[in-house]
């Protein structure tokens, strides 16, 4: 696909997501389209994104559905309100509560493909409902409720320390 | 702390885990202990793990929350059964469902604090309720349902090719 994501709208101060920032460099980049009425996005693990051996990783899942779930309430907002991701002001939401099922292990090397559908939208918050398939099965499916970035949760780079510090 | 961390028991077919494997290399390595009655992890995300600059990712919230209770149900089975984690057979619990709830942003550059707690324990399910904290204040709040991990989710290296594909 090469139009632009849902995410590619995001403004560059709101844009360093580890899940889908476009200008974070470590990150996953997850990338959402519409697809008709639903939302989707198409991810590959990689080989190191394991849970046991040949399995994916149920924390990689739950953060695809939270990504394509924020990036899904934003482009539902800007359609709810009938003007294009392009325009003013910006729609960004964060994650106030997150369930995911797993259904059955998730296998590695092969794509996974997450839709997200809009549940309800209602003033702040967005509720979406998300699958995640590999080889056209059901692995995992999710709830999310989104609702739009607090003010206080603006960047505040600075105002703590934050230097990489190896955890052992 | 010096002495060895429920993940430090898995069997070393199951340690491959992204969150808390100790045979990936490229993984979070997350590592889980007993404080008396509840269970314990320290960990300082690294300087990319961000939501919005200054704050911490939640998928990665997510994560921790999830290795650290399925860590916890496993410890927890072996104390039910009155022995310790280096006796066999070992216990390994995989995710069947994940809970996270949001409560504020949590703040990058400082350690976060995740408690386990054992709500229930029955037949091959343990349930695990957690609390993410940061600077005092209780930031998520979780709740896992761990299983025993199925056979058919034993390790099948092989069975797909895997090899690192970038998602762009």
């Amino acid at each position: 696909m090469s139009k632009k994501a849902f995410q590619d709208y995001y403004p560059d101060d709101v844009s360093h997501c580890y899940g889908c920032g476009r200008l974070n460099e470590h990150g996953l980049r997850i990338k959402s389209y519409w697809d008709g009425e639903v939302t989707i996005t198409k991810f590959i693990p990689r080989p190191y994104h394991t849970a046991s051996p040949g399995y994916v990783y149920g924390g990689l899942i739950a953060s695809l559905i939270d990504c394509h779930s924020t990036g899904t309430a934003a482009a539902a907002a800007y359609r709810a309100e009938g003007r294009s991701m392009d325009t003013k002001p910006p729609f960004r939401y964060v994650t106030a509560s997150l369930k995911v099922d797993y259904l059955k292990p998730t296998p590695m090397g092969v794509p996974l493909e997450v839709k997200g559908k809009v549940k309800e939208i209602k003033g702040r918050k967005v509720i979406v409902e998300a699958t995640v398939t590999a080889e056209g099965k059901v692995c995992a499916k999710g709830e999310v409720v989104a609702v739009q970035m607090p003010e206080h949760m603006k960047p505040r780079v600075g105002v703590h320390k934050i230097e990489f510090t190896p955890n052992e």
